[in-house]
């Protein structure tokens, strides 16, 4: 073990990333812009072949037994369901992972892993989320036919995003391992000789983590958990959603590929794919060998995992369910809040975790550049303009992409209904659309429903899909107070606020700050309240029920791992 | 909040602690050898009169009211039931904390707490320890009269070592606080300009702490919790072991002093304290408003806490019990073995957390600088040097303290039992001493029993007091394996090896490595497998079932605050 700090620095994988590790642990300590991996699917970034060579590779999988995963301990049976949102059944079929030997494989792994030191870790994850940049094509047709997201969305959110978000995770577990010396010569003064001791500081990891994908965004909410686990010495155990298996087993392969050509076990990473409806991942928490999960999904099973997680002993990070959240007050650009606030609601039918649901505005209106705008013209205007959007079947397919569940096109066939229930009015129906390549896809445009600030039964229930309610609220002061009690009881990923007033914005930050919630001011232009940038914009917060951590702070990776001393006299 | 950057740079007291405060974050990044507060109580060092002035401040608490609380919410009644492990009963009365008043006080106290910032928090709680550092001697004697510990280590551990762990709980909150820069300028490339935005990031905390202290370290195991959680922007609540209120009421009496005195809110630290036997730490957890828990005491509880926490979203810090164990393999100096084990074993009757348990000594025996010894010579030798160390009664007492209550002295007096019930043998019973001063406390020194490793069913329990075992073994590769089996099960504070073999010590380092336990190596000098010392020895790992946390990682510190970003155009 006193070799470790030798074997980081010489192992030859360190020097060939060292740059990128530079590069990384910088940027996430100034928290400033940085992005490895280009966000354009534009072939002069990725090359002229690139996007036809994706697309051919992600056909190829297509009615195949998956071949990438040779190796793993498989029950030599195959599972696999996932059918495209657009349509198309995937037919691919998945080896099924015999957890029993996975887990003792996995067990194995890790010592060498653990010896590896931090820094070789560290290079060697680069090394996978490179060999993932190169296969993003691929990967974007995967998620677009598992997820439903539009095509764009698959290749940035699903490609150089989530690995921007894993490179994060690995910069975050690098550094906070690299807070604790290898080794320091103690020297305690006293009356004759100084006591002086050498103390070696060993990173151990936990164990065996799992990760439990989701199904609106297998990769982007994977890969944090994945390399922050995997970075700090853990083997981790992948499983997927059952219907968006496909992208973390191209992921799977190609880290455990990266693995093996460094020396190390493939084992550290394993794909254990379910047959749809089976719910193994509550017997793989309960198994005594997995030390860590990391879960993104409905608040039901993760609610049960944060409960269950402690009675085991297990750490469990989550993301869950909430109300996202905007405060309308006042604007000197009408334009740009309604272009902006019909995008962040059309993309990808309202399907992210971080779209805004809960829109308040006062009764008595607004005030903008254009004038005063009664509460009902307001929600006329965004409704123009979310029509304005999504009106031509053929563009609107490209932001809306197409519904991943039945309880999505349930909730945005039910605007009638809830505005019936809740004595309001459906401002804007959920249009259905018609996608001109897919015909089989369940396409829906958002729709907005207005009602009273008093039916908190309706609105602080998540209403996941293209559905947002705009609140009548007695004041802005009473949004802000609705706001901030709403996300500290029911949770947010996400929270934003138009206001001209410096006041108000004072006060919609202090309402964050106590609700617990990251709060965008004045998006007009090109940001959207959905969207969080790795290495500067947290992801969630852990401070309110949506989730219990963020990506990627300090407290999502300082756990992953421990430091057990030896000391002895020198 | 915009001004928190400000406020943190120019408030007085962040300027008058900055020396301090760049020490500690030296310190703590280094792990070298680190000390604000001599722990030497020689009246060179704290002045002429420090002793008996702080054995009156003491003195004159007993039979009183306490007076140090005035405007904690209180009921108008009082509890406390403490009798000194020596005899004398204190007669001290506390004020009953009206906890409805007390934690709508400490909610209120937090914002201003909050947008102070860490810097200044962090001086504010470096004011604190600084404050309690003054009152060590009154604190020692406080701590000597509930825990039974001897004045001595009253002083030391009880005072600057515990000074010292709770700097070192400031200095990892600061830093972690401080890796989140207060604002960035983030400016993505685009086509046209860049896109820039201005992004604050606010450190927010969690809500309200909740501390449960000991009986036996009522300070040094109370003031890393909570230090971490105040520095970190949570308003805490003491609540004391019933039977060891009086150092933690000196103590909660300082920080409301010092915070007040700095203009900041008493009711930021608030104490709790109850009747004997009135388990008031259950409903204090089960509140909703008790964010943060750090508890140190029995696993029982331990268990139940760390469950409950969970399906509460609290978070739980925890250190319970567990085996400390000794590998002996063999020795070039074993005059220096039995003198350290013998003081390793006396220190405090064996009342320590940290004290062995479990010694595994091969049936072979060992070789040693003075021949081959078998394992019964080496119980006998261990026993002989033991009586020695403990032979002189008025010597004995100022190691051993006092027994601290009825579980640790049946514990000492089952010896023949214990021997009897595992099929093993009475190396050393626990002898009964005179206290030349207290004729009425139960003084024990330590005993020893030996048993055969197949005796898991015995060692595998915490035998809490001066008990040890000496376990058979087939040979040192067992003692290891055995070693690392039963704490990876049962959990330990401590380990330690000795050999004279690389290779034992290599695979011990191993063993200790899978345990997830820190080892001392060959310790025959003045440094004891049973301390550590503050900002380099971590105190627990986390990494085992005796602890879920280490005093002080990051950790420890990392989740017990949030970040919560506005972000905005430029």
């Amino acid at each position: 073990m006193t070799t470790e700090a030798t074997t980081s620095t010489t192992h030859p994988l360190a020097t060939q990333h060292a740059q990128v590790l530079e590069e990384v642990r910088s940027a996430l300590a100034s928290r400033r812009w940085f992005s490895r991996y280009p966000d354009s699917p534009s072939p002069r970034v990725y090359g002229e072949t690139a996007a036809a060579d994706g697309l051919a590779a992600y056909e190829a999988h297509l009615g195949t037994a998956y071949a990438g995963l040779q190796g793993q301990p498989g029950t030599a049976t195959f599972v696999g369901s996932e059918v495209s949102p657009y349509g198309p059944t995937l037919a691919v079929e998945y080896p099924r992972l015999d957890v029993d030997a996975a887990l003792v494989a996995a067990h194995a792994a890790m010592p060498a892993w653990r010896d590896a030191g931090p820094q070789v870790r560290a290079a060697v994850c680069v090394g996978i989320v490179d060999g993932i940049n190169r296969r993003s094509f691929e990967i974007a047709n995967a998620v677009m036919h598992t997820s439903g997201q539009p095509f764009v969305m698959s290749f940035q959110a699903g490609g150089p995003h989530a690995q921007d978000r894993a490179l994060e995770a690995i910069a975050a577990g690098l550094v906070e391992q690299e807070r604790v010396p290898a080794s320091v010569v103690w020297e305690k003064p006293a009356k004759d000789a100084p006591i002086r001791m050498r103390k070696d500081y060993r990173v151990v990891p936990r164990g065996i983590a799992l990760v439990i994908g989701c199904n609106t965004f297998p990769t982007w909410n994977a890969y944090p958990g994945l390399f922050a686990s995997l970075v700090t010495g853990n083997p981790v155990i992948v499983k997927p959603h059952p219907r968006a298996v496909l992208p973390l087993a191209i992921t799977v392969e190609i880290a455990r590929k990266v693995l093996t050509d460094n020396g190390f076990d493939a084992a550290l990473v394993q794909l254990a794919a379910e047959a749809d409806d089976e719910g193994s991942a509550k017997d793989l928490v309960e198994r005594p060998e997995i030390a860590i999960v990391d879960y993104t999904g409905g608040s039901g099973f993760g609610e049960w995992l944060e409960r269950e997680g402690a009675a085991l002993g297990t750490l469990v990070y989550t993301e869950k369910a909430g109300v996202n959240t905007i405060v309308i007050d006042s604007t000197d650009n009408l334009r740009g809040v309604l272009g902006n606030l019909a995008f962040s609601l059309t993309l990808y039918s309202g399907q992210m975790c971080t779209t805004p649901q809960n829109l308040y505005v006062p009764a008595g209106g607004i005030e903008t550049d254009e004038g005063h705008l009664s509460f009902d013209e307001f929600g006329s205007r965004l409704g123009a303009a979310i029509s304005r959007l999504t009106g031509d079947d053929a563009k609107a397919v490209e932001l809306l992409g197409a519904t991943v569940n039945p309880q999505v096109r349930a909730n945005a066939g039910a605007l009638a209904a809830l505005a019936a229930d809740s004595g309001g009015t459906v401002v804007l129906d959920s249009r259905a659309v018609t996608h001109p390549a897919y015909p089989d896809a369940v396409v829906r445009a958002p729709g907005l429903v207005a009602l009273d600030v008093s039916r908190e039964d309706i609105y602080t229930q998540e209403c996941f899909g293209p559905v947002s309610f705009l609140i009548e609220t007695a004041s802005t002061e009473q949004s802000l107070a609705q706001f901030a009690h709403t996300v500290r009881e029911h949770g947010a990923m996400t929270a934003a606020v138009y206001s001209t007033s410096e006041e108000v914005l004072d006060a919609a930050r202090d309402a964050a700050a106590d609700a617990g919630v990251s709060l965008s001011e004045n998006l007009t232009g090109s940001v959207f309240v959905n969207q969080t940038a790795a290495f500067s914009d947290y992801h969630g917060t852990g401070a309110n029920p949506a989730a219990n951590a963020a990506y990627v702070d300090a407290a999502f990776v300082a756990n992953r791992f421990r430091v057990v001393t030896s000391r002895r006299h020198v």
